[in-house]
């Protein structure tokens, strides 16, 4: 049986989701078998560039609209300086041969990366399935998490 | 004997303390043995929400002051907003029906996780132990943590 | 054989990597087998702290001259208040005889801990093996830090 790495998503920035997606490719890649659980904003990595995102409530809609996400909106920890940092961050990966955190996310899951989304996270910041590229193996809660999470020989929180 | 899940709980956000209380809380549940271990701004979370923080010394003082801590008081690592967010955030946590942070921690301690607070930073910060919730198991420094962390099947830093 | 610790050090704030340094030398102390996996922000703890970064384009000239680095630049993740409180942590942990961070990586080089920089992150940020202290025992990409990683008792993402 193949080792396991589990990764707890939690932050959405993009730096973050480089070095989260650089780890799953490199260990995918080497046979390993790969899930990410991405809870809190980290949920961001994974919804859709396009539309809106529908919500009920007001708390909930303003929330979805400051916290709209998806791979191009996502800030770095640092240096955004309004997305002038990003832009730049995203020439220096061009130039570098680096491929964008998208065509990563691509690979991954070409790679068989589980993608799992916390439902606890979706309720609470009331986001629905709809939000969220295909990618998505399955919605789940912590338990989930901690059963893949004990058997890992890899497992961070980034 | 129980699998072991030790938590370094260095962040002092909201959010952060959140997402570890929830796989504490689905751990021990699930009849693991877990341990959080509180060290820099993450001391902020077993503070007691009532009184001054009394500490020698100028800089320790105002640090204190500035650093209040207290799960009141925690801000958000994301739209903290000058506290607008985090009371947006609780608002969306009952509207779903997500304990409290507070009762978070309660249930925790029911289910028997420790919280063990670094004595290092402790020092460094000038906080005494009459500055914690009456729930602190130990005080103690890295060779402790190492000691839980090297056996323990989730071992995760937030 | 000695059981492993492996840190990857992404953030490059000076808290975070006191609680790393802090880890590391507790453990290699205790005769683990330590490695520090330093990409993206962490870099900048292995800097030197004299001379200017020579790097190639504008953008990466920019980018070197806002991320400059060495462990006497590197700010708080919390109240660094433009440096302020950085001074107020350096004279607290002065007075609470907390080794400075630079002596406790002196300390962890003495102890053999392995100090590991990220290639990939070097090439995106156009900095070159020059721009590091003398430590530095080895330059990889993500395959050497699996290998690390997969059989060690403590993995940390900081």
């Amino acid at each position: 049986m193949a080792e396991k790495v589990t990764l707890v998503m939690f932050s959405g920035e993009l730096d973050k989701a480089l070095a989260a997606f650089n780890i799953a490719i490199g260990a995918a890649s080497s046979g390993m078998d790969v899930s990410i659980f991405f809870t809190f904003w980290g949920l961001n990595i994974i919804k859709k560039n396009e539309g809106a995102l529908r919500s009920k409530g007001i708390m909930r809609k303003m929330l979805n609209i400051m916290n709209r996400g998806g791979t191009r909106r996502l800030p770095l920890s640092k240096f955004h300086m309004f997305g002038l940092g990003r832009w730049m961050m995203s020439k220096l990966m061009k130039d570098s041969k680096i491929p964008t955190l998208e065509s990563m996310m691509e690979m991954a899951k070409g790679l068989g990366v589980k993608f799992m989304a916390c439902t606890t996270s979706m309720g609470i910041m009331g986001i629905s399935k709809e939000a969220f590229i295909p990618g998505v193996d399955s919605y789940c809660g912590v338990a989930t998490y901690l059963s893949e999470g004990r058997d890992s020989k890899i497992n961070l929180f980034i």
